[in-house]
Formats: C-alpha cells, sequence, structure tokens
C-alpha cells in the first residue's frame, strides 16, 4: 500500500497546474466576455480565448489526457484521476484540455465500440477538437434510471434505422457545432431485459430531429457548455452503419461508458469543492463582524475542518476506486463506482452550500462561482439515476456479501 | 390555550383560498407569457393579467390585509399569519393582495412614521397599488447585519440631505414604477451605535442615483418581481422634508419595521413549503420506478412524514410569534421573532430540498416552481442577517435567562 | 387562537413547581442512598423519602392529576400537560405525584373499561399509591409493534383463562410489589386481525408465571423505578372475572391506552429537554479553555440556540395536540399523536447529546443525570412501536389526505 | 500509489482472522462467565481463558505486534493498521494479542523514552502481559485538553518526587493487577507552556495514593477491563529514578505517545463498525413486520448503504494517516491524525446508532454488544480532548496554509 503517486502523474500535475494558473483561470473573464458579444450564445466552443487555450494545451501534451490506450494520452484511470480533480477548479478546464463531457464518454465508446469508418468520420474529428457531441439517452416521460423504460424506438426499415420518441437533459446539444449525437433507444422490446437496447449515430442535421428547448437547472441555461436540450426525434432516418456494436449490445455499451464516466465527475467535483474551501478561506480572514474576524468565530472554523475532513476521506475512495478499475476491471470496481456516486454530490454540496454561507448573500450571486457550482453538484444527485436508486443497489449488494460470508467459510 | 382560528379568520381564509385557486394560481402562465412579451422584463407591475387580479382582490375585500389599523385592514398579526401563509402558494399572490415585500414594510413605516405630506405623496398611491417601492439598507462592502457597519452618508447641507454611498440586493428597484426609495445611511457617525444612522426618501428619478445591474440569486434575475438592484448615490440630494422622523431615529425604525417583516415571510414560506408537499405527493403516486410507484417506497415515505412533522411544530411557532406580537408587543416578542428566522429557511429548504428529488431532474427546471422556490428560501438564510448572527443573539439572551432564573427566586 | 394557559393550570404549575423544586429535587440523592442501604434493589417504591414525598403531594392536592374525571383531578389533557413537563425534571416525579407509567395508562384503562370488582380490588389501591402495577405487551420473537404478530396465548378452560407466551422490556415488574400485571394476548387467532386480542388481569404471584431477568438499557439496570422484565408463561391461570371488557377487546383498548401514554412521555421528555437546557448553560459559564468561557464559543452557542429554537416548536405541538384530544377526541388527533411519537425523542435526544458534550467526559458519568436520561430518551425511538412504523403510516396518511384535496373540491 | 496490503500483512490478517474466529470470539461468553464468578470483578486480566487465549496468540506469533522495532513485532504502522481493525471485533481481543490500551501506549513511552532499570522493571513483565498499566492524565477541575490546565503537582524533595493532585478517567486502574502508573504532573508552573509538565512512574500500591471510585459510562463500570478510576495524590512520595525523561519533557512525550493512540483506536473502532453492519445485516434478514422482511425496506436500505459508504473512506483516510506517520512521522501527519480523530466517532457512532435502530429495543440491551459499543464509541468524541478542540485546530491549520498559498508562488 503507498500513497504517493507516480513520478509521471507528479510531472503532469505540475504542468497542468501551471497551465490552470497561468492561463484558464485568467481566461474566465475574457471567455465570458466574448461568448456575450457572439451572435449564437450556445455557439460556445468557437470562442477565440478557448481556442487559444486549446492550442496551448496541445503544445503542452495536455490533450485528451483522459483517454487510455494509444489514441489517447495512455494513462491509467489512477494516473488521470489527479488531473481530472485540478481541471474541476475552472468550468473552462476540461474543454480546454479536450476532456469535457459527454464528449469524452462518447469518445471512448467510438473508441471502443466503433467500426473503422465511425472512427474516420467521428472520432477522429472529436479527438482534435473539430466538433462536439452530446449522448442521448434520458427521457422526460419514465424514471430512465431503470432502462428497462426507455421508450425511443429505434426501428430497422431495409438500409436504415428509424427513430422516433423524445429525449431531455441532453448535455452540449443546444451548440449548433455538437454535430453528433449518439442516441439510445429500443430495436427490440421483446428481447430480454438487457438485450432491448441499442446505441447508433444520429448527425444532428438529421431531418425529423426537433431540438425543443433548452432546459434550465435552477436559473441557469448552461449555455456555455452546451445547455441540455429536450429533443424531439420524428421518424429520424440514418443508415444502418451507424449502429454502435450489434443489435442490443445498447445497455452493456452504456455500462462501460459510465464507470469512466462518474469517476471524471467525482474528480472534478472535488477539484471544485478544494476551490470552494479556497475561496472560503479567503473570505473569512476578510471579513469582520462584531468586532472579529469570521475567520476566528467557531462556527465558520466547524465548516472548515468538516470540509477538508470529508474532501480527504473523499478523494481517497475515489482514487481507490480508480485504482480498482485499472487493476480489476469496471465490474470488479462496480460497488466502489456506486459508493463515489452516492458519496460526492452529498459531501460537495454541504461544502458549497457552507462556502456561500461564508460570503454573505453575495455568495449566491454571479459575483462567485458558488452559486453555480451548487446547482452543477446539484444535478449530480439525479445523473444516472437518483441516489436512492444507487443506495438501494449498494445495500442489496451488501446483504448479499454478508449473506455469503455468514454461509461460507470464512 | 385555544388552537382554533376565530370566525373572520376562518372567514378571510376561506375567501382567499377560493380567489387563490380560481383567479391567482390559474392566472400564473398568462401573467409569465405577458410579461416576456413587454419591452422591459422589470417593469412587471403593469402586466395586465396583475392590474385584473389586483382589481378583483380589491372587489373582493382582499386588499392591504397586512395592514394593521385604519389605513389597512385591520387585522392582528394572528388574523394576517394564515392569510399570508396561503400567499405563498403563489409568487403572484402577494403583489395580487398589495400585500408584497418590500411595500408592506415600507407602508408601515410611513404609516407609523411618516408626515402627512409624506403620506399623502407615498403612502397613498403604495395603499392604493400605484406605485411600488424599495427599502434600500444592506451594502456590499460591508457586514451590514452588524447596522453600525453602515457607510452610506446622509448629510445636511442647507436645506437638503446629500447621500452617498453603495447599496446591493435592493429588492425591486430594478423596476422603473418603484418609483420612490427608503434609504439607511449615517447622519451622524460619531453618535451613540444605535443614534448614528437615519432613514430617508429617496424618489427614484432623483439626479445621482445611479442604478448599476441586478443581483441573480443562483441564475435567476428575479424580474418578475423587480430584481435585486446594485444601487450608487453620487451626491444625492433630496429635501428635509424627506426624512423619516428624526436624526438618529433610523436603527429604531429599522427594528420596527423588522417584526412584521419576518413574520410575513416565515408565513409565506410555510404556505410554500405545504405547496412543495402538494406537488411532492402528487408526483410520487403517478411515478413508478423498479415495479412500484415512488409513494410506496420507505425513503420517499421517510421524507413526506418528516415535512409533514417539521412544518405542524414550524407553523405553530409562526403562529405563537404572531400572538406574542400582539399581546407583549415587537420587542417581547423579540426571542420568538428570532426563533423563527432561524428555523423557517432551514426547515423550508430541506423539504423542497425533498421534493425537488422526488421530481427528478426536472425538479431543477423551469418545469416546475420548485427550484426557483429553493433559490429564494436559500436567500432567507442572509436576509436581515445571516443564521448565524440570529443563533449567537439568540443563545446570549438563553443563557442571560438561565443566569437570572439560578440567581433569582424560582 | 390563544396560547396562554387557563388560571387553573397557571395555579398547578406554580404549585408543582414549588413543589418540585423545595422537595422533589433536593429528595433525589437520599432516595438514591435510601435506595442502595435496604436489601432488595427492585423494591424502589417503599423507600420512606418517597413515601413522604407523596405525602406531602397529596396533601398539597397534586396526586392523581393524570387522571381526568371524578376519580382523577378532572384536569383536561391540555391543562394536565404543562404540568407532566414539569415532572420530567425528576426520575422521583411521576411516583412522588402517583403519575407514573405504567400505572397511570393502567389505571386508565381499568377506570375506563374496568368491572366494578376490579376497579374495588385493583384501582382503589393504584389511586391511592398502595401497590404498583405492569403493562404486558411486548413479545421478545417478533415485531410486536405489529399487533397481528402477538404471540401469547389466552386460552379459555372452564371458569378460568390459561395464559402462554413470553414478555420482555415489562416496564416495573421487576418490583415485587408491582402486584397486579395486565396482559394482552389473543384469544382468538382466527377472528378478524384486530378482534384477535384480549387483555387479562395476572397478580405477580400467580403460578407459572416466571420472572426470568431484568433487560438493560445501555449499562443501567432502571431498578430504581422497578427494571424491565422478561417474563414467562407457563400455563397461568386466573379466573375468568379478570378479563378486561370482552374477549377481543385488546386491540380497542390498547389503542385507548396510547394516547394519554404518548403525549405524557412527550410532555416529560420535554421537561427533561429543558433540565439539560439548564445544565449545559450553567456548566458552559463556569468552564474557561483556552482563554475563553465556553459560553462565548461559537459552536457552544448555536447548541444553544438550536436547543431552544426545537424546543419550543415541539412543545407547541404536543400542546397542541393535546388539545386535539380534548375538543375532537383520541382518534381525531391521531395523526398529531404519531407526530409528536416521532419528534420528540429525536429532539430531545439531540439535545441531551450537546448537554453532554458540554459536560466532558463527566457528562457520561453516574456524575450528571444526561447520559442515563440519553438512555431512557433513546428507549422511546422504540417504544409503542419504532420511529420507521410511526414515519410510515402518517405518510400514508398524508398521501391520503393529499389525495382526497386533489379530487376533492376545495 | 497502490492500494493493496503487501505480503506480510495480508498473511498476518489472514492468520488473525482465523484467531478471532476460532478462539476469541467463542471465548466472548466464558470470560463474562468466569469473570462474574470470581470475587473481584476488577480483576478481569487473571481469568482463565484470557489466559489461554494469550497463550494461543504467543505462540501463532500475534503477540505485541502493536510495537515496532526489535522489542515488538516490528511493523509499520500501515501493517499493523488492518490488524488493530479485526481486534475491535472483539472486547476481548486487544487483550489476547498483548495490545490493548492504555498499555500499548505506556510500553511505547518506556521504550523509546525509559531508562534500563525502568525498562527492567515496568517494559519487560508488560510485554509478557504479566502486569498491567494505567496513564493517568484528564483531570476532574480543568479542561484538561489544554496541557496548560493541568494542576497535579510533582515536587522534588531530596531523592523523591512527591506527587499531590486529582485524576479521573484512569482507565484500567481499578484493576489490582495494574500495578504501575504513568503520572502526568506539574514540575515547575512557570516554565514556559510545554516545558512545566513531567511524567513519572507510580506504583498503585505506594502510599497517599487513593483509588476514589471507578467512573461509569452510560451505566457501564468497564470492570471488564479495569473500570476507570478516580485517584487522589496525597503527598504520594516515589524516587527520582522514576521520572520518565527529564524534567520539562511530559508534553512532548505525551504527544509522541498520541500518535499511535489515536491511530489504533481509529482502526479498532472501525473493525467495530464492520461488526455492527454485519450484525445488522444478519438482523434485518431474519425480521420480518408489516409483511416483508426488514432488509427490503427502503429506509434500512439507506442505513446500510450509508454505512458502507462511510466505513470505505474512513478506512482510507485512517490507513493513509498510517502510512504518513511511516514516511513523514507523526509531526508531518499531524493534521491527517487530527482529522481521523474527529471523523472516526461521529462516523461509528451513526452507525452504531442504525444497528442498534435495526435490532429493535432488544439492540439497546446486554443481549447484544451494540448499546455497549454505542458507549464505547462516544467517549472517544472526548478522549484526548473534545471535537470541538481538534476541528478548531484543524481548521486553524487550514487557515494558515491557503493563506501562505496565495501569497507564495504556486
Amino acid at each position: 500500500m503507498d500513497f504517493a503517486h507516480d513520478a509521471r502523474t507528479e510531472e503532469l500535475r505540475a504542468d497542468l497546474l501551471d497551465f490552470m494558473t497561468s492561463y484558464v483561470e485568467p481566461a474566465e473573464p475574457v471567455f465570458d466576455e466574448q461568448l456575450a458579444a457572439q451572435p449564437d450564445p450556445w455557439a460556445w466552443d468557437t470562442v477565440p480565448v478557448l481556442q487559444e487555450l486549446r492550442a496551448e494545451a496541445r503544445s503542452r501534451g495536455l490533450w485528451n489526457l483522459f483517454l487510455p490506450g494509444e489514441a489517447g494520452a495512455g494513462l491509467t484511470n489512477l494516473q488521470y484521476a489527479p488531473l481530472a480533480e485540478l481541471t474541476g477548479r475552472s468550468h473552462l478546464a476540461p474543454a480546454a484540455l479536450n476532456c469535457a463531457a459527454p464528449d469524452t464518454g462518447n469518445m471512448e465508446v467510438l473508441a471502443q465500440f466503433g467500426t473503422e469508418v465511425q472512427k474516420k468520420e467521428w472520432l477522429e474529428p472529436l479527438l482534435d477538437g473539430r466538433i462536439r457531441s452530446s449522448f442521448a439517452m434520458t427521457e422526460p416521460d419514465v424514471a430512465s434510471s431503470d432502462a428497462t423504460n426507455i421508450a425511443t424506438r429505434i426501428e430497422r426499415d431495409g438500409d436504415s434505422y428509424v427513430i422516433n420518441g423524445r429525449k431531455w437533459w441532453i448535455t452540449g446539444a443546444m451548440n449548433p457545432n455538437a454535430t453528433i449525437l449518439i442516441v439510445m433507444g429500443k430495436t427490440d422490446p421483446d428481447a430480454e431485459r438487457h438485450r432491448q437496447q441499442s446505441m447508433i449515430l444520429v448527425p444532428r442535421d438529421t431531418p425529423g430531429l426537433e431540438v425543443k428547448r433548452g432546459m434550465e437547472v435552477f436559473g441557469y441555461d448552461d449555455h456555455d457548455h452546451g445547455g441540455h436540450a429536450e429533443l424531439a426525434f420524428h421518424d429520424v432516418r440514418v443508415p444502418v452503419a451507424n449502429l454502435i456494436g450489434e443489435e442490443g449490445a445498447g445497455f452493456a455499451i452504456a455500462q462501460a461508458r459510465l464507470g469512466p464516466g462518474r469517476i471524471h465527475h467525482c474528480m472534478r467535483s472535488i477539484g471544485l469543492a478544494e476551490k470552494a474551501v479556497e475561496l472560503m478561506c479567503e473570505r473569512v480572514e476578510g471579513r469582520v463582524a462584531f468586532g472579529r474576524p469570521l475567520a476566528e468565530q467557531g462556527v465558520v472554523r466547524d465548516w472548515i475542518a468538516e470540509s477538508r475532513v470529508r474532501i480527504e476521506q473523499l478523494r481517497l475512495l475515489v482514487l481507490k476506486t480508480a485504482w480498482l478499475m485499472d487493476t480489476v476491471g469496471n465490474k470488479g470496481a462496480h460497488t466502489e463506482i456506486q459508493a463515489i456516486k452516492i458519496a460526492t454530490p452529498a459531501t460537495v454540496q454541504w461544502i458549497l452550500d457552507k462556502a456561500i454561507q461564508a460570503h454573505g448573500a453575495g455568495g449566491l450571486s454571479q459575483d462567485f462561482p458558488l452559486a453555480r457550482a451548487y446547482a452543477g453538484i446539484r444535478t449530480l444527485r439525479f445523473a444516472d439515476g437518483p441516489d436512492e436508486v444507487h443506495k438501494n443497489a449498494l445495500a442489496r449488494a451488501e446483504l448479499r456479501r454478508q449473506a455469503a460470508r455468514r454461509e461460507g467459510p470464512r
């Protein structure tokens, strides 16, 4: 057992931290200004300063770090995790490094399950940062954390598949440059539960694909990373060659996509929590009430201590999960992946609430990144299924494990 | 001891509930549409459907219910409290009844401390619902929960007062029809702590008064009730006759204004919590996950039970506080006013969080009123001073009370 | 609506408070010493100082206050509630006033459902304080919060009933002077769910009734109020005249017994919470750490403020419940009775935990009453069914109520 | 970074687990019976079955595992930690392995700071398990988490030191076989804050050392590991050779003693939490209420999931702390040692509360180990200083660290 990062990780962390503080964080107000000045508020990824950040990241070798194997930087999950944490400090960072969801998951799917033609047409420009993508799974009318509830149909008709259904919360899809969508739907509703679903590539400009509106989170439309679209599919027709993997493979591909996605989310959230603690500490030292700096008041100290104690525990569990994914595979790390999915939003939301409180009403406003971060973290308690679903499943697994222990030889 | 409302209250509740369900709640989407269609998004109070609601309310005798004495409906706090609760069900209701903050507090101040001329010029049109008003106390650079920190200056110069300073979170002041502001500032920084401050009436169009921007809460700009302005006062000059009460009376007037304001907020918040429970119950009966309605799942039942148990306790404390204000005065009810200020936002925020969770991601969006309600309630943990200040003061009073008990005869 | 107690209540409260501080609280160490000195540690109710307290209480008219109607003091629930609260300040008080559970509930049952013979033989000496009693319902092998699970059999055999079964947590039954038990069992397991059970009077010295052991709560055996016995019934035979009410009436009698019992428990628990706040305040003023009294430290202030705010809310809900029981009956107050059963132990446990923490390790020891009080309150989260059962039922009622509201005219 | 234990640790864990399940856990009822049968209830360490366990442990090489270096098993903290966790499963285990507090800390002190004579006389029999020891630091009259408050005096008088003062919560000291005490007191109250204190060896039978009484924790006297004594020192005279280290070294020795002590406590507490989860899972599968096993009820599932998620995070932080102690020393691990001191009791107390609730009233009784475990864990929120002191210090360190970050180069 060893709690030190390896040399390559330490080196990349130093490089990335320098890039974050010298380039990315200073670029934030410039990005906001440039985006506000352009005609389409949703076309965020063509903002000039972001393009410059991306060029700089590439030249520094900080590009596609998330992707294992030859197509990417070749890092393990354990090596990538602390880098992903650093990118949580700025909402620009993931895009600057070409490590932003949902593109990352989509690239993983294409790299692992795509045909050569699909890779050529969609993976290459994504790896290159020329286009953006979306992942269309969640539906408005059903509890889609239960994949068997999915109602969107993908039906074979000659050399085409025809897609009908509704999706919402499709992150990034308001952006006209998100030119490709991976859509989850049912090809065979009568098959065995986990063989009913398939995934298919749908170009955003395909006739019949209607972008209805952007969903808001609290009052944020998140246009600066492509929003969250509600989509309708009316007889949307794509060639059969757009299917990813085989018919019925949708559930399995979704599962494979989930593990890394969750761990990235968790690590970035920890980076955000660290930033919140920084802001809270800075604030309370400068603010005096009733004759003493807030930093000397017991309740504030309690918030700071609890924040530190909770972050330290959480980070270690995420890192261990990354290590398990590297050593025993995503399936072997299933319980831990669920555990960090449960623990991370709860912990980080708590910390953000305290950081906001330490800032007074300003903490809820556009003057600090805290309220917006809170909104983002709050969505994680639903993303890929609500907390309650994951807790229920984790408990069932624990009960099974304990029953086996009682019965088996110890 | 008797827990039943009196006959007049019951009658008004029945009338008001009918008005709410027949008129106000159905008008909500109409209001949103009409407001979106007009050129100035901040000029919310001239939207036609709201004018119609106000006419209807007046004709039904549901007008200025908040105001005791002859100028208003003559209700006690205890009679008004359950009516205020009902208005918490819709963001249109307070305005429809001319019972919306900050106008209510401003009307109370003018009725109690204004000169005849001030009443004629400002109170009458406010009571009539022809204009709106703001109350400018909070400042960006200091912890203004401590009134001695207030930095805005009000200086006598001949027949005028000249005002310089900055204010923010001035609710309603983005609305061009909020034609009058009550401004808190210091006339004599060298006086005794609570005699340094004065209040003065400043028409919104006075030269030198700059409306800089609207503050956002989470992503909401709250333009549908006039936003929360940041204001700068650059040598703003008003006649000496605009002073409310005498020089140095500002702190005392602010204290007098607080009690009713807080209790109204608390009652409306309880109405909101009731609505959240309604929405939660409706949602969980219609939604199936993993083979069972959410309404049959233990964790959801726990949320519902806890919500009910917490609301019932909270409401009784608010009602008792109203009763104390009526029987022993605002000063005698000081500890209870503080207690409900502490308890209400915490309780209602908890309930809203669960109601949101029961709605899935939609609960955070524009499709339900929950996320927006959450944002509003969250601000109450700062309004009139953060929770921590009130808890500290309440504990100090308890310690004093206990010391007296130990020493004195029992 | 009126939050003041009536004159009779205020008068009794003053009398009782005087009795508590002049007699009962000073008698506590004497009682402990005298009990320790006598041979049978379980025979607590014959300790001399307690006998003296009882005599004094009788002479002051503070006797059997719990019992409505002519047999008792004729108080309403709302009048008795604040008196019960005061008795929560000392573990001797309920017995000193002849208002201690489980005798109170047993006397209520006998007064309401007993025959004249039963009243003569058992109610009179109980009202007189000459004997003690127990109530035997809970069983070790089943979840007895569900009354249909009860396994003890009461079988008719000629002029006798014959009882077989096991009971535990039978409070008071270790005391040899608890000469009579009310036992709940099944007379007809095939009847409709709530007509299977009956209640019967069983003298403690009946052959076949085995007192197996005293149950401990944490490390306390509670011998100073008769402990909590595990009992076995081996062919225990009593005359048919010992049946209370008719066969099959057991469930209904149990329900009738519950309401007042719960409200008494809740009021006493609030008195205990008040005492904990007193002790906490006294402690933190006298204790200095790192240069400042604990009373000036923010976290301690937070505990005190939260304690006060929670107690005030809780007490009002209990009082309202008492008022409902008086005005619409125990059945009409069902939801509120459940609500206080849920809220009280949670609130008081939280306060005791903080009071203990303020006392340092001593707070857990025999030197203060806090740890023992904590143990007692902790048992209330199970007594008459665990919290989870009550929350589930309360939520189901709320869901039904909301459904009716949605469908019905409002 | 690597989350696997090394080969030696894995081997020892397997051996120890076998010893625990084959010998220690089955011995628990035997020990209780044998202890109850002997005349002195405090003389727990001479109970025959414990002697047998110790012999077996020695023969298996599971002896003095806690002690680094040649005198002990030579394990690092990181190697010992998972073994200490296993010993948390049974209150007999630490003693069976000669790894029980406070002997462990005392042996560490003697091994590190003792003279050859002191080692010969006291360390050897302790390592051998022939005698027991106590550590006397906490005092009743002062907040002794602040070492400068210590009031016990150690005064030089010729060839002796003379000790006067009071101590309480001296674990193990009720046992007549705890023949040696390490006593902390002040040799020079005028020296610099952390040079006032010294430590000295005091044989339990020294004249003037009065064992006044045993302190109880929630009703438990903990006689089965020597209780917690209140001691008075009246002119207790010992030779100068009994001083440990030099005059004024007391504070430094106490600090050195703390690190390992805390980490052992934390690891054992985690073992206890694991046992509680085992018991909870077993219980809820066998218990049916309202038609379904508790194991299928959502609230119970939530408890199990939360327990697992919290334990996993906590254990990793404790292990990392052990690793830091091994790699950068106790001083370098200071913040982490504080963090686990804060996090462990809070987490484990929460889990025990849920495990108790899952057991019904039985969970609070002598029939399960849960209530007693709860009492023990509750004391950890005070041991070596209350949570609030540690949180305050940890926050201060965080504020300093953040200030340095802001100012320094990053």
